[in-house]
């Protein structure tokens, strides 16, 4: 609870919030709820009767959310939304027996999509991203994480880190840009990884330079690059002081996790195979857990990430979509929230901070995930009362509104 | 392809048609199709270059689906979508390791949506139930089917089909209510299963006699009705010359399938745990599987139902949500199609033939679930051009628009 002078912008009463404000993991709750936001900011997050004045001398505007539940704004902290091209057709494969390794290694998977995607120009790239990221937005998400990773080459990763941007743009919210040239080798560098990572090294101060890049990202995996091509990623980033992540121990334990952590990096991703000493190295180095159970779904992966080491070391545990064509073809956190309960066993709690604040800390951000006043006013009105409800449901439409910096960017009903 | 005399109310052009009218069993492509339709039926679905006349000459609107795909309307042949009340909380504990059997053994469960269903007066339980039937219109559903069963007495059971039969008058499409008085036993009739199956066979003919039920249905388990009880409900339906249905096999083998088979029923549901004998029955007796992978995956189930053989012995495969408060929160069709693919291991051709032709033949409907003169212009215009998207996918908005007989019951664009 706090106020500021002046009269805030916005005040929604009658809300149930979830501040998720606890440190001792909840959610928060706070019945017949009041949230008041100024100049983009929470100004108030508290009972209503705490409230300190009458809310029309208060606010501009005032909105009654009639019971609602009103959670922070999600944070999708790991996607793939910009690309070009359809990867159907590689799905009626798989459910035909064919493993994502086999196709993978004939050329088809990721290589199909950086066909696409340089193909395609930059208005068409934004064209068929602009959907996904919508319909991402309209489910609650607030900031939007996008990974490059299927240009790899300058100008094709360049094009997508820009469409990443002009995402951000189009649909009012933050996007955090990630360099992920380090995804895939590239057709023309085959059978020779190590002059690609060169490449990669090259590239990534002069994207840099352009405000192109948030943090940086690999692919650690026996299909992907080694642990050794994947430090001298890191190296490069670390000497432009950004921050690092990585897609880590996915498919077989690569000693990902303990990698990144090395480099105090902000997520270890995937981390189905991670190991005790990967987990102690996380917690070691507060190197967030990213949990994307879309692929688990998709790949019918069997090796759970090692949850209760998670919980026992007290790691903390982010939800994210993955949103890509080939292994995990989301269009939804909360649907990533669902399966994340369904088969990882997160409790609703978990998925949920899981998909705010823990996602915002693997960003790097502090500003946002929470409602609580000087962050971000970055929340989601659900028709929903309970927050668990959030996960339960598959489908349907439950945003009443969503807000980025108090402004409405998602939601048939303008409350704001 | 077919032609009707006088002038369409409506044509479609640059359409990708995914006709299903195929009985090899596949998609029934046409690139660059038209889908023509007058009085709430299709006179014209091929390609346009076969079409009668030039398209300004056929009817009063002309829509260029630009390449888009176009699937007959969804038919939702299982749902449980009118009941007042939530149960998120429920799905919290399940998450801390309670079982469905014990949840229900405790009281919870279907009880507890028993009791809120009957608190909830008329105009509460419409206003409820409308948001998820709206959600699954939205996604492209033409046909519901609604089941009663959380009223448990006369009133309360007439209650529930009253509000289905206006759901549908609401949305604009047609719903099939299917009686499920022996879903559970109310608390008032606890030790007295069989004077409850009484009951139930009392109500049938007054509810049959307002035009309240298209279809007779019972839960037949160990925590449900026993085989007897069933048969007691089948005779009562037969007596009046309604089909029936049944919830078997679904947590054990209780020779469900075959039972319902025996009544000549339009359907065996859920049917994992259902035997080879079982599936023989229902091939002989033309019975269709609807299979329910959201409850199969909310419940986290691991025994498959017999696909390989329903496969073998021709017996068609219907995809439902289930939707319902308890073990199968599903707001969409299409994901249930995902869940079907990623579990059960459909091809998507499988899922997509499961939503619409076999869903309608489960609900004895044969004018429905393909795109072919003379059926009603039920259909569905995705923004993708492979009908695999539709179960790639998840989450998302992906129709269009939504059409029931002719006319456009979801979607922004309005296209006819
Ligand atoms: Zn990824
Ligand atoms: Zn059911």
């Amino acid at each position: 609870m706090n106020t500021a002078p002046g009269r805030w912008d916005g005040l929604l009463l009658g809300a149930r919030l979830a501040t998720l404000d606890d440190d001792a993991g909840g959610y928060g709750l706070v019945d017949d709820g009041a949230l008041g936001w100024r100049d983009g900011r929470i100004v108030f997050a508290g009972p209503a009767a705490a409230l300190p004045g009458a809310a029309a001398d208060l606010a501009d505007e005032v909105t009654d959310a009639g019971g609602d539940l009103v959670t922070p704004g999600l944070v999708d902290c790991h996607t793939h939304a910009v690309f070009a091209g359809d990867r159907a057709a590689e799905f009626e494969q798989r459910l035909s027996g064919v493993s994502y390794e086999e196709i993978a290694r004939a050329g088809g998977g990721i290589l199909s999509t950086v066909r696409a995607t340089r193909a395609a120009d930059a208005g068409t790239l934004l064209a068929e991203s602009l959907p996904r990221a919508r319909a991402l937005v309209a489910d609650g998400v607030t900031t939007l994480e996008v990974k490059s990773g299927y240009g790899l080459d300058f100008d094709n990763e360049r094009k997508m880190l820009c469409t990443a941007r002009r995402l951000g743009d189009a649909l009012g919210i933050p996007v955090r840009t990630t360099f992920l040239g380090a995804h895939a080798l590239p057709p023309e560098f085959m059978g020779d990884a190590d002059g690609y990572i060169d490449a990669v090294r090259a590239w990534l101060p002069r994207l840099h330079a352009e405000g192109l890049v948030d943090a940086v990202d690999a692919f650690c995996e026996r299909i992907g690059f080694s642990a050794a091509q994947t430090r001298r990623v890191f190296d490069a980033a670390r000497a432009l002081g950004l921050p690092v992540k990585l897609h880590a121990d996915q498919l077989s334990d690569g000693d990902g996790a303990a990698l990144v952590a090395e480099f105090g990096g902000l997520s270890a991703d995937h981390v189905e195979h991670t190991s005790d000493a990967g987990v102690r190295a996380m917690a070691a180095a507060g190197t967030v857990a990213v949990l994307l159970p879309g692929a688990f779904h998709v790949l019918r992966e069997t090796t759970l990430p090692p949850i209760d080491a998670f919980r026992a070391h007290g790691v903390p545990m982010a939800v994210a979509t993955d949103c890509n064509p080939g292994t995990s073809p989301l269009l939804s956190l909360r649907q990533a929230m669902q399966l994340a309960c369904t088969h990882f066993r997160l409790t609703p709690v978990e998925a949920l901070r899981g998909a705010t604040l823990h996602a915002a800390r693997a960003l790097g951000l502090d500003d946002r995930g929470r409602l609580r006043p000087g962050l971000r006013a970055d929340f989601v009105r659900w028709r929903v009362r309970e927050p668990a409800a959030l996960c339960y449901w598959l489908g349907g439409d439950l945003a009443v509104s969503v807000h980025s910096a108090g402004r409405r960017v998602a939601g048939a009903t303008p409350t704001a």
